[in-house]
């Protein structure tokens, strides 16, 4: 089958002329590709968690590529077109936002907050907005508020989900595609594209921990105990 | 008369309740302050810079804070509440979209971008979204939208005038603040502000002179001959 994108954490298989294979790798990064692990079967552990939850997606009205599973690692996707954008929906403040504006640390964002970012690695995936988003023709405003819309209501599916975990969504990124003219949600979402805590402890559940030095067998414990969590409710 | 503030290169004293002065300071910097002199008489420039643009610009029904002139290098403006925010309209592309992303220099920008920045020297002056805004208290979207069509307006009137010198308009600044709830254009617009280059020749006119390390006696005798040539259409 032929490879037509590998990217730090899948591999994209053409399927036939509508569908892809997402093949999760076992592997972990960080600050842009700068910081590299492998974690025996975090794929399966990944691509587990996001079908689960492309489901639930679905289950809510919410279009995703997801349309089942090949093996234990490898989603079946629709085929589309990515927009090179990760798009950010931030519900509590950590992570970059609290070192780029006078925002601190656990602060709250009601409405959230809503953020686009160019996928280049080189540039630290810098801000966009719609001025530039127009410009790079990478979306138009009306596609971009659409987004924003579809951002909203996975952000109450996800965290009404979470909240039955006993656990606190701080935020979370998505990537959209393109397919008949719209743009539906692709990629995963999974512990390496949300942040979640105990919100009694704050106990961190997801990459941070990672990207904070914990031991790689920790990580994948926690990754572990999230899936299993998840599917005890869903 | 009481100074009520002094950035870098003003300050303002409160004059009555409803206006301030605004005194012109002979101080240029660059790179967020971390490089500073004294032009002598660059303060007079500006001033009369400022204050011939913003005439030119009530004349087309654009709202300022402009009143009159005090004394050379000082203006009497409408008291306003600023708002710390600093919005950018690009017509071509030179400065910090260059670096920040995939975009060439003297690339065109049709229609022009307009970016908010927060002014925040210790953060770099970090780009801001709508979503930031309304977090921040800084505007709600509406006021957002309302202040891109103001820089519209704007930039159609400096272009035309630009246009008229025989000079190119690669990119200008403006800050606005409050008064009776409504948002108008303060602080000033002059060659510290906007960035204007001789179209055959690429000749610069304006501060990237100084940020390029140029002698200040010439950065001293290019604002001049920008509002000479000013006095001569306007």
């Amino acid at each position: 089958m032929e490879k037509i994108s590998e990217g730090k954490t899948k591999e994209v298989f053409l399927l036939d002329n509508d569908h892809v294979l997402l093949r999760f790798k076992d592997s972990v990064t960080a600050g842009d590709g700068a910081k590299t692990d492998v974690i025996e079967g975090k794929g399966i552990l990944n691509a587990q968690t996001s079908a689960l939850i492309f489901r639930l997606l679905e289950r809510e009205g919410i279009e995703t590529h997801y349309v089942g599973m090949k093996d234990e690692r490898t989603i079946i996707a629709k085929r589309l077109t990515m927009v090179p954008v990760e798009v950010v929906l931030r519900n509590f403040a950590t992570g970059s936002i609290v070192k780029r504006l006078p925002i601190s640390e656990d602060e709250v964002f009601d409405p959230p907050i809503v953020e686009f970012f160019l996928k280049d690695d080189a540039r630290h995936d810098p801000l966009l907005n719609y001025h530039h988003m127009r410009h790079l023709k990478l979306m138009n405003e009306v596609e971009a508020k659409e987004i924003e819309e579809v951002m909203i209501k996975v952000n109450e599916v996800l965290r009404a989900i979470v909240v039955r975990l006993g656990l606190k969504l701080y935020d979370f990124k998505l990537e959209f595609g393109r397919r008949d003219g719209r743009l539906i949600v692709g990629d995963e979402i999974t512990l390496d594209s949300m942040r979640v805590r105990d919100p009694n402890t704050g106990r961190i559940m997801d990459k941070d921990l990672y990207r904070k030095g914990y031991p790689l067998d920790q990580v994948k414990a926690s990754y572990e105990e999230f899936l299993e969590k998840l599917r005890s409710v869903a």
